[in-house]
């Protein structure tokens, strides 16, 4: 572009690569925060550096905290010998969002792919089998996607696991869920999964 | 949320504040700034900064640079003797991306609104009459939206501006534009503009 400041173009052009903003959003956003740049792209500019010094993952269960070991693995309350195996950090923030589950959890990345050549090392699986006997796990619950993939990577997390106690998510109706606005799947899972009144 | 670092949960906070981004949005947008940390997050927060410490409003248009004359109003080239009259900065980019317009600009900051008591001194209109005289100004070309107050802002200027030659974009079927996908506004405001052949 003509005569834009080259310091402008180049947040365009960085948050542009942002997940969700494509260039005309990045553009929009970038122009919000400078004529809000003291209420919004100072703070925001200080809370990015701030994160960038200071994040990092959790070198046992992948989440992202700001010291070796998360809050969570940290925590003592948290040995319940549960652990919860999630895709991503995305889906351990939900599910502390949701409140119900006080164990620890295992943060996989992804899920197994033949196509993007995604092998079980990748996803911290052995490590996942090293936790076992070293936190006295009694339960692996696994919280992975509903989708060919997600399925396919409990399968075979299930079959490393042994004679472990291994459970998973139920699936069905969502709470509020009109069964009009389901789709054919989730309608099935959750006939098969019936349960007696 | 439980156990989430509080640097990270600031940052999630102020990612949400910007347009087009909402909570879940911004949760998504920050993991993956954390995940490419070196890549991604690091060099955005010092563009933020960057633009923080250098953006300004041109004292003469309300472009946004780097001085207090923005590159444009500095550039004797651009004197020609036209100033096309904008709502916003992103309309001022849209121009220029689109490089026919080689004259001034003057960005109003917004349009007249009854409702949102936003009046002519706010929208900079004495200063854009200033200008007339002290940049020897020829047409005055109104590149305002084609919305009712867009307009009602458009026919104000025209009538503060007396004798001086006031144009406006053309309205009608955008290029490559189907008409069926067109509402009707556009194809009566098209039809009323129509050209022999
Ligand atoms: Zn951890
Ligand atoms: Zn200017």
């Amino acid at each position: 572009m003509t005569d834009i400041p080259p310091e402008i173009e180049t947040l365009i052009e960085r948050m542009s690569k942002l997940p969700g903003l494509g260039p005309r959003s990045a553009r929009r956003a970038v122009l919000h925060l400078i004529k809000k740049r003291g209420q919004l792209l100072v703070p925001l500019a200080d809370a990015m550096a701030d994160v960038g010094r200071t994040a990092r993952e959790c070198v046992s269960c992948g989440n992202i905290g700001t010291s070796d070991l998360c809050a969570i693995c940290s925590s003592e309350k948290r040995a319940t010998g549960e652990i919860c195996v999630v895709e991503d950090v995305a889906d351990l923030w939900a599910m502390e969002r949701s409140g119900v589950f006080k164990g620890r959890y295992h943060v996989l990345g992804g899920t197994l792919s033949a196509l993007d050549a995604v092998g079980p090392e990748d996803l911290g699986i052995p490590r996942l089998l090293v936790r076992l006997e070293e936190e006295n796990v009694t339960e692996v619950i696994l919280a992975l996607g509903a989708t060919i993939d997600g399925q396919t990577t409990a399968h075979y997390i299930a079959d490393q696991l042994g004679e472990m106690n291994v459970t998973s998510l139920a699936q069905g109706v969502p709470v509020g869920g009109e069964l009009d606005y389901l789709d054919d799947g989730t309608i099935s899972a959750a006939l098969k999964a019936r349960k007696a009144l």
